[in-house]
């Protein structure tokens, strides 16, 4: 809920996606931090993807590669690289998905993009710019990817505590991607919440010049 | 509209934000490149906000900052420093918004977290760390923050085609912000649109390990 009168109204006034809309993803919407033990289809994750493809990145890049890990073995593997306070809850979790950049993500762009093929040598001959754009883009996807899980009636437990390093040299080793966040799946526990943290207020934020 | 058809059957049955949810926020919505003339108010400015401000940040660190670049002067600086091809553009949005990262997030924390209030010593003693937390998350959070201007009822032109050290120098010249995106924002006009462009295939972007 908003944490103050005005921002409800505001809300109420001049927001066109409907309520229930911005409960799913915005307004009561909460990262869990424990599941039940109700499955996630692989239907429900094409469909999540289905939906977090659309929004934009630049030069239609979407560098955004997703590995779910489900199998014991790869999941222990995972759970020894993330910080000790995220390997229960990521040992436990339904589906654990490993958000990636794609470096070379410049291959697919006669595919993405057919009418500008000079993107591709443009791409290509900076190692290091093209890593960055792919991680910007990346990151941008990934916040697109989250509220795309929530849309699936799903809660989303996202983390940046975990040896990236470790997580690209196990399940990446050729380089090509680059590890950035990992999140659990599921149907939230009765327990998935702490307390909502506070946000910024709009002063914080926002300026106008 | 999804591309494939088995992409709107899973739409259909596996997503729980409804059709015009779906179709307002991912499925139909597209990056304008034209707007109408019709204004965009103070109080749809701050809808947006009460809306992106919510999904998760690492730490609850928040460090997204926006300005709006609204008198004549301040707009026709910002258009000086966009790439050829965003000026006119830029020029004419009924709002243009700079997304920045603040690299001083952290002096926010005993707000944002005070139940950890080691944060602040944390993020306060590298500076390269402390910058890179605050360009990742605020990446992410511009994701929210474009799909917010979306449910606003919005179009965005989001533009990463912009001079971000003259931008800098130009607006956040204490070196505190960094700018990230250039978005416009408005009504989009009738010849708003560019043909969408192709996503990835599911195969190309997720493995099962």
């Amino acid at each position: 809920m908003p944490q103050n009168p005005s921002g409800a109204a505001l809300l109420d006034e001049h927001i066109t996606l409907d309520a229930a809309g911005q409960s799913l993803l915005f307004t009561d919407a909460r990262s869990a931090n424990a599941f039940t033990d109700e499955p996630v289809s692989a239907d429900q994750l094409q469909a999540i993807w289905e939906l977090a493809k659309y929004p934009p990145t630049a030069a239609n890049t979407n560098p955004l590669r997703i590995l779910y890990v489900t199998s014991p073995d790869a999941r222990a593997a995972l759970v020894a690289h993330m910080a000790e306070g995220n390997r229960a809850k990521t040992a436990a979790a339904p589906v654990v998905a490993v958000l990636a950049a794609d470096v070379d993500f410049h291959t697919y762009l006669p595919q993405l993009f057919p009418s500008r093929p000079q993107l591709v040598d443009h791409f290509g001959q900076d190692d290091d710019a093209r890593a960055e754009a792919a991680r910007f883009n990346a990151i941008l996807q990934a916040g697109y990817y989250l509220l795309a899980v929530r849309a699936a009636g799903l809660a989303a437990g996202p983390m940046t505590g975990f040896d990236s390093a470790g997580v690209d040299a196990t399940f990446f080793p050729d380089g090509r991607y680059r590890s950035l966040i990992v999140v659990n799946i599921g149907h939230p526990a009765a327990d998935a919440w702490f307390d909502r943290l506070p946000r910024h207020d709009y002063e914080q934020v926002v300026r106008f010049v």
